[in-house]
């Protein structure tokens, strides 16, 4: 069976081995699901107890944690980057190479070399793909885009016209970059379309989930730096701009024009609104409305917590009252202190 | 025309006919738009004055609202189930049948018989495919899938490699089953990304809604159990594991290892938190975030309610001296009871 | 190069012109990057300091702002709508025309003259295109679709059987229309599907976005007025009927047999619940649920503000008291009251 050894797996993620170099690892598992072939990790010290009744061939340890376990360790200051790193090794190529004869290109289209594209992919005219670029099947690609090198597009992708793609990204099934901003001047009942003349460009390293979209500029492009991590089900409207490492997880909504900075977190399911701009290192938490610029860096959140209906239901209601509460507590508290002068005076 | 008299429709839903057995009904309408060659139903009783002017050929009534109609009528104990399996009679199969030339095969792919593959459909390497499963236009299968028999999945899915799906499930388009899960490891700037290498794994009787995407896990699958439904463009995180017979409905977002009971309902655009755990029986209503691990059934709730936005204004605002406003009333109960006292020693 | 003359501009939005008629315009930019051959537009008075400095060849302007530059204008009671109308003169065509060679054509559908069918292209039974139809690479269109003419289809959008698209309509990819609504019928533990046998019927000169999804009606149709704007992933449920002219941002959901009037506008990521009626006019702020009828236009918002998580958490838990706490201050008024009394009373 295919496997590493422990000397294997402690160069590549840059760990010191206390244990057989030669004892053979076929897979990574959990601290709790692991067997002897597994591979296992300490992530969390909270769950240090898990390692007394652990069976994995080894795990990956912080050294303050080193004595703890009794097998074979691979010693690194950050055990969670060490899996990471390694569980990249255990990962799947595409299930595909080559080009496919059902692939239709353009002849204008640039192909790099080592150039992989699945049954039905459809490359426009004047696309650049770069070298090592994956393509999968039934994925488009529209005219005058560019793909940088080692990019890999999952299957079923719309890639609309004029969009820059970096390097290393992997975009994910069913996303679409570069349809239209959500644009329109009110004329009268009507809606005039404003054409969305922009692009878009994403710059290396990025990832882009399942699902999501990203707009094309009304008139510059839209724009997402490098090493930007976009879980599925994002929108990004026209003109975003999204700072390098910025990281957004799953539903969340970031409105045309609005600007983030760099290493920013964006929780699930957030709305942040349009024409806005956030200073870097900004983290915002789920389900939370970011109405207006964020000057300075930290953490943020709106919403209210989750209770039993019945329960919620009152509180709810009493939320239409509250200007009016809080203006009685004003009230309450100037009749006490004149209450109190009234009771000095009286003694 | 084609028809169905009342007693094969009795026979079909399992209701007691009070009428003409060989009455043709051409197929199902409301109360209130119904002609005299449809079919409809009473589900809810606060609807059963529309049966005074009700044309329906034929009714399915609870006995308790039987003598309500003087038409034909089909007395069943839950005239909606009945509605539901009668419409299942009047439902379109697919626009396809048998394997379409266009079709891409992977010679490896095991097809079981009666299988329905439509132009465009790409069958990766290692596919099964079970009896009679039928699969729309566009759609691509990645390797190793394995699909139960009777399923059948529309135009446009995606399906990644190492994904099973149980027999008799819907799958509507632009679904998206087995991206990767979203997990990244900080190192110093950078995000390491932590290949997704489990699966996902679906029981049978599933429905998949459009533009839904189910993450596939990071070691272990993510797991959708028996019966459940899920509306479209939800999201489910990798290792996330809905119990049976749990229901989502559109827009809501279950993030990475959530563990929801059987017999839930998550109403639409709720946000689940990662790595929290909620028991069966679990029901929460529409646009809440739940942040915590449910041990106990029931209904629950989060937000605040709509109101006319100038109103709003003022009520969400004092939100932001909640807890200032609660302290002040907390110190003048206390300044009211020495009030008193002093109240008391005057007099 | 390619380009327009002022005097062409001008007959084209019904602007009037005060410079050279010659003069010629390669394209549009904002009044900050705009260089001396584009044209630029005042579309909001706040933005008037920024012609200080700008290099635009040409600015549209409204009547009282047409002193402030002094370059060439082009003067319009709109410029936002003078904007949008020269932005489509700037807009691509498709990347496609004809019918490609490997779009996949049912015998039985009907097509006007001029229809563009990209690559991969799949047109069920009976589907009929109008005249100048373009439908993009490896979209999907089922059964007895129909589709008016000039409308204009992305890319891997998925049209199910039974839609009726009406002209001048633009739909983004991975769209879906016409998937079955979310409904079941329970009977004990299991979830008997209600077969959706319903349409969906799309008016006029509407714009449906990016993985947005409109259900099928259960019995009767799903119905999207003339004019109507939707926005990416937004997601319409079943037997939902939009007015004429409403617009709705990315990220909302409409759950079933909601009915919103005309002219209405609701925000990103709003939740509106089922079987409720909006009037015309009615206007939903961003992130607003929406579980009751509105009676009067207006402007409506729900939902809590962003604050510092730390300061929000102590806001956030005593919303869990916010009915005790009213409750709490009308005792202190009760208790106030009484307390004057007593004053009263001693002095």
């Amino acid at each position: 069976m295919w496997h590493l050894t422990l000397s294997n797996i402690a160069e590549r993620i840059g760990a010191k081995l206390e244990g057989d170099a030669h004892y053979p690892i076929t897979g990574i598992a959990t601290l709790t699901s692991a067997l002897p072939h597994h591979l296992s990790f300490l992530a969390n010290i909270k769950y240090k107890h898990l390692l007394d009744s652990c069976r994995a061939g080894a795990v990956i340890l912080h050294p303050d944690q080193a004595h703890l376990y009794s097998g074979h360790c691979l010693i690194s200051d950050n055990p969670y980057v060490g899996y990471a790193k390694l569980s990249q090794v255990f990962a799947r190529s595409p299930d595909f190479s080559g080009i496919d004869k059902t692939a239709q290109i353009d002849p204008t289209a640039l192909l790099g070399t080592g150039v992989n594209l699945a049954a039905g992919t459809i490359i426009g005219p004047n696309v650049t793909l770069g070298n090592d670029v994956s393509i999968g099947p039934n994925t488009v690609i529209g005219a005058h885009t560019n793909i940088g090198e080692q990019t890999s597009i999952a299957a079923n992708v719309t890639l609309y016209h004029r969009v820059n793609i970096g390097a290393r990204c992997i975009i994910h099934s069913a996303a679409v970059i570069g349809a239209d901003g959500f644009g329109f001047a009110k004329d009268g009942h009507d809606w005039i379309k404003i054409a969305q003349l922009g692009g878009v460009t994403i710059g290396d390293d990025v990832e882009v989930g399942a699902g999501t979209t990203i707009d094309r500029g009304a008139l510059s492009d839209t724009i997402i730096g490098y090493g930007v991590k976009l879980d599925n089900q994002i929108q990004i409207g026209h003109n975003v701009e999204l700072g390098d490492f910025t990281a957004i997880a799953a539903c969340s909504a970031i409105a045309g024009s609005a600007k983030l900075g760099k290493h920013c977190t964006i929780a699930g399911a957030c709305g942040i609104a349009g024409h806005i701009t956030l200073v870097d290192a900004v983290h915002v938490t789920a389900m939370s409305i970011v109405t207006n610029s964020i000057a300075n860096s930290g953490v943020y959140s709106s919403g209210t917590p989750l209770d039993k209906n019945q329960k919620w239901r009152r509180n709810a209601s009493r939320f239409k009252q509250l200007d009016q509460i809080a203006k009685r507590v004003k009230k309450l508290e100037i009749d006490m202190v004149a209450s109190k002068l009234i009771n000095i005076e009286t003694t």
